[in-house]
């Protein structure tokens, strides 16, 4: 039995669609789960209502810092950082013992196991910048594509599903035809828990990899394995008077 | 239920090791893997009898693909080339629709996630070349620190499981004080079912990755995500007349 | 006449060394500054008392922007986040138009400037990892051979003027004998007040860049020619509802 | 006087085009050999028909390897692999002493000798992720402006000798218009004895390397300045017991 | 007081622009330059009439040593090496002490500092070949992302002043379009004194790099600061017997 | 019958050695040619004495050019520019029609060709930073194992024969066991026309690359295959009023 915690590191619940949208991903992570996985899901008491910039990106560090924290004194034995972008997970890997993972560079490894070149379809123009240079972070920028935003705001995503599902296959499909990529990687963790990666990856033809999904995954193998962050790549801060 | 083959791309079974050593593998597998997975073994009815060059390398890819389009007609619903130097992955991903892995490939990805700079510890330097070679091929070269070899050869490793040990650590130890890894690979499959990943991670403080162990948890989840290489990337040969 | 804003991303008033420190900083940087410039020293009023590890750099990074919006609003017409791991940088070029400059950043295009390879010498091991990832961000990774540190932690440096000193050069040295360095940056912003580079820079025979003083000459650089970040690369967040 | 062997991989004589085109080819290339060189041409006795995929590739390689150790008993200098692909090319220089040129790794070295970036012009779409790759192995990626493929299988090119040197005049001049290619190098050895890269030189206005040449003339190089491959970069596999 | 020297490496006094054109010059870096800072200008007695090939850039390398070795005997404290494509800037950095800096180099950096990917507009093709060998020998390749040329020759771009702007304007327009740049650096010191940097960075709303004005600014801090090239990097020539 | 002409740029006929040594580099170039080749060698009317410097390098472009220009006039073929830096080989390329090989580009080439990783000995640590830069230029910057120096001038190598061979097979040696060396190439023209190439072949147990038989080989093998470089990538400079 081993339990798992999905940190959304931002204020989820405190939106319109509420803490009903939280408990909904957490449905969706506990039925990807293997048998003796227990996932809860967790956002933050304050920070960013998205993450669509650098800025706020940060914002939203401390608080994910604090909720990692307390999960490994309760008794969790991993995290998933729920954010695309990956935001502060060095710091929540210094900070912790239990393995931690971010969607974004997780996805990218899947992505690379899969083809050859991998695009990200993500939301804006504005992230784009940032998650070029988490691929180049990753050491993983000669397999990446290209990443292309469907220019719909995150929290508007879940307005208009068809739309958002039909700009998603729009955006995918020109990443084959004129970037050559041969594997799509869900680039937004609120479009990961659209439940569109199936019907995407059956009209694609080629693999769609689903962050949330590639991360649950990845965390409950690096659990069974006894892997966690290695504390000479990731130290404690030192204390200081 | 899923079922999975592990090929060992050599003559296993026909080694004084003989079937023994086969099954004893299997066993480990099958512990470590997920309720409702079925861990299956095979080795080749011809090729080499371990694998420390390039020539041995080919020699086995006939041998290798041919249990794999096999195994897919049978049902297994995925495949672990288990060679860390995954000789002929690309030729297997072309071959048949369920997902194939490969042991170093996936263990360089794993590692990655574990740590800035990854080495890996292998048999003999006749095989440093090509595990290079596969750390560029993979993209993963700059998050490489170097590769050490016990040079002690596959057959022997086993005579004596104390001897070979020592030195895995002694070059794990230079690889973490001269070449700044934080995290260990272990970059044989031989090496990888001797048991001594646990006791190496407690006494060098590091992540140690076991290729066998991650590449079973990563199969199991691209096969629940219904993830498999893209066609695109790694198409069926054409039919000639 | 043009004003400046030097941030120091900590709360270094509330330490030992006091507003004694900031004024003492201040007053190096005014000496330096063009004709015409007037320098102001600001630290924040929470946040990490020194930065060492990726967490203490997350943690500073909303104070640091809460500044420099204020700075902008007051008047200011271009700001140094004063710390060499440029903790925020993009954050603060998305927040405001005036532009800011990083240290760190800062400091290897110079170096770049004065010879072939460069090296850093820092605080302590664990920012080397830190320090590495910016260089590949700002894309000089290929002109930097080596981190060094002089493993004291930085509220310790002053402690010791003559002790500190004596580190940087011993590691400077090696980093010329056993890197192949030809230009040695200072890195960190504690040492980089010290007095200490046109010292070591004569007994070292090549150039020392010291990073305060060359954000100081290359943020009044782009002051007086009327540059600032790209509000392409940099928008503004959008604002939500 | 010395004798050079091109080993076709796969089994052309018991193709339709048959023994004649092995003997074709032959005199093609010994009508630009130097004086004083003699060259034989074998096919192999099993293998694949053609080599359009990586499956194929390592079909070949076993039977090459044969060729080349009987070669280098029979008291030939060197070897030219006849592949585009450089099927096994490491493996080969392994198994013999004499040296072994790989076509594809040959004709990329001498496009780089000749402009900026070259493109290659090959078969089909599928063989395109694997010359990228080799590229890549070489290290010239950086040199490489693009693969295009004319898209007719390697046992129809001769078909429609003129339909296939439009296609390939035409994906040549997209090369230089559209990537920026300044040499063009012709991508697989059918192609290359067609007898039409001068035409396609001339009317393209930049060079057209012909693989088939360059290794013939850079093999005899080798051979006259006493080369050969490093025995430390590609040993011998260790005898087993 | 500093004496800084700009060398224009070709023989602009004896063009049909004549003496006029290097005293206009001299008086637009005069205008930017800080407040006790001298700018002399300076062509050469022979040597190309302007620079749009490798060949002439050769050819001006002499004139432009000779230059700056009297200018360091003359009390100069500084050199801009007045060509985009910084020709020689290697031999003047071994021949003097006073430091020296090419606006190529330099724009790259501060371009850098500024965005994500940069844009180089100049003159003709034929150089876009040698600017993106600049930004690779600099290590900016990957921060660059395209040189584009307005194809007009540099004798003839003060012709027709309004032609040249709406060109520049036209082809750093396609770069933000089509190759993502987020900063233009104009390519070509004809056209940075042609006094459009500012309205051109008015109407395309990014940051447009001026190479006169950030050469003059960072030479000047060098010069403030103590720094020049390193004597490691840049040693003087043996004396030969 | 092809005529091939190889430039010393430098006057060494006016040195000591005199023209004696010119023809004795002639003979040994003309023992290695081809039947059917005729070499002539011509040095420059003036020039630097020897090339260890950039400014050297500068100051020999003019001469060479010349030469070039006059031997396609005279009827030449092909160009050795007989320098190892290869200094304005991409001048030359732009002058004339007929194929220049330079020496370090060319055995970089081959070098690649015979192992892993090649490393280069040469003259003085002087150049060193330019043939690593040569090498990136090249592109096979990954290839390259390390620049050593023997520490002796060019003038001096000569004089003392016996100590120049055994300071180059030491640092040979290093290369081999210190950087992971596979393949060696002298990196001197003056060490190429010692004699010392195959001796030290011998010794070394590795393949030795002499760039002047390199050279010469490949330029007869681009003359025959009617290549040369492209007029795309090396225009010819626009005439100008």
């Amino acid at each position: 039995m081993i339990k798992i915690l999905y940190i959304v590191p931002g204020t989820l619940a405190q939106s319109e669609q509420g803490a009903e949208e939280l408990s909904r991903r957490k449905k969706i992570l506990q039925s990807h789960a293997q048998k003796g996985t227990i996932v809860e899901i967790k956002d933050l008491g304050s920070g960013p209502s998205s993450i669509e910039s650098a800025y706020e990106e940060y914002l939203s560090v401390p608080g994910s810092v604090e909720r990692a924290i307390q999960a490994e004194k309760d008794g969790y034995e991993g995290i998933i950082l729920g954010c695309f972008g990956d935001p502060g997970l060095d710091a929540l890997r210094e900070m912790v013992r239990i393995p931690v993972v971010g969607p974004g560079e997780t996805a990218m490894h899947i992505a690379s196991l899969l083809g050859r070149k991998f695009s990200i379809v993500t939301v804006l123009d504005s992230v784009v910048p940032s998650l070029k240079k988490l691929a180049r972070m990753v050491g993983l920028d000669k397999r990446l594509a290209s990443v292309r935003a469907v220019n719909i705001p995150v929290l508007e995503l879940r307005q208009n599903v068809e739309a958002t599902t039909s700009r998603m296959r729009e955006e995918s499909q020109k990443a084959i035809d004129e970037d050559s990529a041969d594997v799509i990687a869900i680039g937004c963790m609120s479009m990961a828990f659209m439940g569109v990666s199936e019907t995407m990856q059956k009209s694609l033809g080629i693999p769609v990899v689903n962050p949330a999904l590639v991360s649950l995954t990845v965390l409950e193998g690096l659990v069974h394995a006894d892997l966690s962050q290695s504390k000479k790549a990731y130290p404690f801060p030192t204390r200081k008077a």
